[in-house]
């Protein structure tokens, strides 16, 4: 089964995840060199799209993301890599996952007219 | 906080999960138009990058992803969305996630000695 690299100018999204706990730790992406390398070392490698370069996540950090499995996705464009992650977290600003901040919606017009005045203080239509 | 659609030509990958098991269903894309699609309908709505068009998730199979939280990366330029899943599969090939294969090491190379008559049979070195 080849991977289809070319829809992503010869990259392919990896969807780094906790094989112990599901948690979802990072995306990155990685070209042939680096899915190579991943599955040479049993470490998970990424191609840096900002530095140009192979990335063997954690080579500064220590924290490694050991391979445990390897999934691919329908179109076998996209890949789930369920890992042992070495160390207390993943991401470069301290935290357990690079996913750590939730968007909320946020109010982005002036209020025209005082609801409860209309409404009453508890109504919600 | 802006999310960065410029390293992507316009796109970010959002990772869907299972906001009830924790099982990653799948991996899209979204341009500008399918994140503000995805927050004003509470529905998952993707770029199809092959139909170069926007795609709400289920919109054809009703087995629509309603959003529960989205997160964002420390990069701003990943998303992962926590949904509740409707229906009995996400996958368009009859599965609950679309990451249902495994990828196993396959053997490229020819043996070129038996290694049970220099190690012995269960020898592993």
């Amino acid at each position: 089964m080849e991977l289809d690299f070319k829809k992503l100018d010869g990259l392919v999204p990896a969807v780094i995840q906790d094989a112990a706990s599901g948690e979802v730790l990072m995306l990155g992406f990685m070209n042939t060199e680096a899915y190579a390398a991943t599955q040479a070392s049993g470490e998970v490698t990424f191609f840096s799209r900002s530095r140009n370069k192979l990335w063997r996540k954690g080579e500064q950090s220590g924290h490694v993301l050991r391979v445990r499995e390897i999934r691919v996705d329908c179109d076998v464009d996209s890949l789930l890599i369920r890992v042992d992650a070495v160390g207390p977290g993943v991401c470069h600003e301290g935290y357990r996952s690079c996913f750590f901040r939730q968007l909320s919606p946020k109010v982005t017009a002036e209020r025209t007219f005082d609801p409860s005045a209309v409404y009453g203080k508890d109504a919600h239509s």
